[in-house]
């Protein structure tokens, strides 16, 4: 990175280089930082080789728990998956409305699920993705999967995961409030979305769930139009996550949206030495001053 | 991480999750910091899984610039290796002469060989396993190999490995007085070890490359007696790989050793900076003094 400090001094981090322990990772603490501790001018990025192949996988459960289930064994089973996102029913049946396509699943499985995975799986040949995308298949039937819906071709693949995609939209569309942004350990996602149900049920509010099973981040889309009342969903929310080992925000940070549920709820001392640090780079407050924070 | 702040407060940082965006990454800026931030007193680590198939490639070249720019060919071709190890004659001949192990290659390559790679394959069946050695020794052969040499079993390969590991008590026993923990774009070893070969010319001093070609990190053994001369080459050896956009320490760290080239060398902008964040978590220095600045 090339940033630039308060003072108006420029500097380097990192390098073209993959391995480094020349002192302290100043990289890793400028990204993610929100631009409170310097203003980052420049961003040298990694490329990775194009995947020769993708398949995209679409695989309809009877309930969330047995999809999320079938999760650690797909990681496990040593084929690594780019992408493994989740959808509920309620999230699935909002973006097909929203993009007016429809999924081409057979009518009786579309009756029966209650939840999908989407997999996206890459190899060096399509032989090679295709040899994956059947063992995949198998991990997930042996798993709970009711069926296994492969596209045709890679652009209904795209097609697929472009309608997980449009999720935001479709929310925003339906009139969500909030949109959360949550992670827990990705073992504990049914738990969490379980409690979540509750909460929904407790306040009648719809509360819609998507997100990354691969990685834990769980999206969920809150309909709730009063302010007192989202502020209390959301903080029970955020204490279920906590209370899993989670965390507030897993890719969109905290900003001066969740600053609140921050200072509430991160450990005291943790934040004292982030506003250390913070003071570090930037003693007179003048970068965002207000965020995080 | 568990941490101890000089204060006595206890930490937590990161948790069971891969992607998180909640204030600033603490784990990142504890690793490496060499103890002088905090007292690391747990550390939970991810595990991979084990992959089912293993496979060494050993491949002889005629000098070392050509086994270095095999490098991007076999990066690029879409089959990651887990590790390229790369080896000079001299420290080749040094690691058998200490192991007293012969890697059997034909008697006219090991006369032609000026540098070896060490290439190691994981796969997911010993099928896949043996396709992308093809590949690999394919993409050597393309570039400047002499010859392949794949190790019968898993265990040979294991021992092919284990003799570039002793690469540093072979250098000891050798009698070595420093050996370089350098890292420089991995583009740029071949020019790097070039520049290293007119230093040990310039000084009559003997040094010893090898190293990790997949990542540019570049182990020299140094045999050099007097500490005068060795601090001169020394800081010789840190210019040229701070020109070729490189750093001082891979993996290693600075420690007290390093510390004045450190100090010269880096950025004083970035180096002040450090020293501020030293100080926004241990004000009385009281942890590791010494250490890095």
């Amino acid at each position: 990175l090339e940033a630039i400090l308060p003072n108006g001094e420029i500097i380097q981090t990192g390098g073209k280089y993959v391995k480094v322990s020349t002192g302290y990772d100043l990289t890793q603490l400028l990204v993610g930082s929100e631009g409170t501790l310097a203003v980052v001018t420049k961003a040298i990025l990694k490329l990775l080789p194009r995947p020769k192949a993708k398949i995209t996988l679409f695989a309809p459960f009877k309930d969330l728990n047995d999809g999320i289930r079938a999760v650690p064994f797909i990681l496990k089973s040593g084929v690594i998956p780019v992408t493994i996102e989740f959808l509920e029913k309620l999230g699935f049946n909002a973006m097909e409305d929203y993009t007016g396509r429809k999924v081409p699943i057979r009518e009786r499985v579309r009756d029966e699920a209650e939840a999908f995975l989407i997999i996206v799986l890459e190899g060096k040949s399509s032989e090679e993705a295709l040899r994956d995308s059947e063992f995949i298949s198998d991990v997930c039937m042996k798993h709970g999967a009711i069926d296994i819906f492969i596209p045709p071709t890679e652009r209904a693949g795209r097609e697929l995961l472009d309608l997980r995609e449009k999720a935001y939209y479709a929310a925003k569309d339906a009139g969500a409030t909030d949109l959360v942004d949550i992670v827990v350990p990705r073992g504990e996602i049914p738990k969490f979305v379980e409690q979540i149900h509750e909460i929904s049920a407790k306040y009648a509010t719809v509360i819609a769930g998507a997100g990354h099973a691969g990685d834990g981040n769980v999206h969920l889309a809150i309909l709730e139009q009063d302010a007192d009342k989202l502020s209390m969903i959301l903080k029970e929310i955020y204490m279920v996550g906590k209370n899993l080992g989670g965390t507030i925000s897993a890719e969109h940070g905290i900003g001066s949206e969740k600053r609140r549920f921050l200072l509430e709820m991160e450990d005291k001392a943790k934040i004292e030495l982030m506003r250390r640090i913070k003071k570090a780079f930037d003693p007179n407050n003048i970068l965002n001053p207000g965020k995080i924070f």
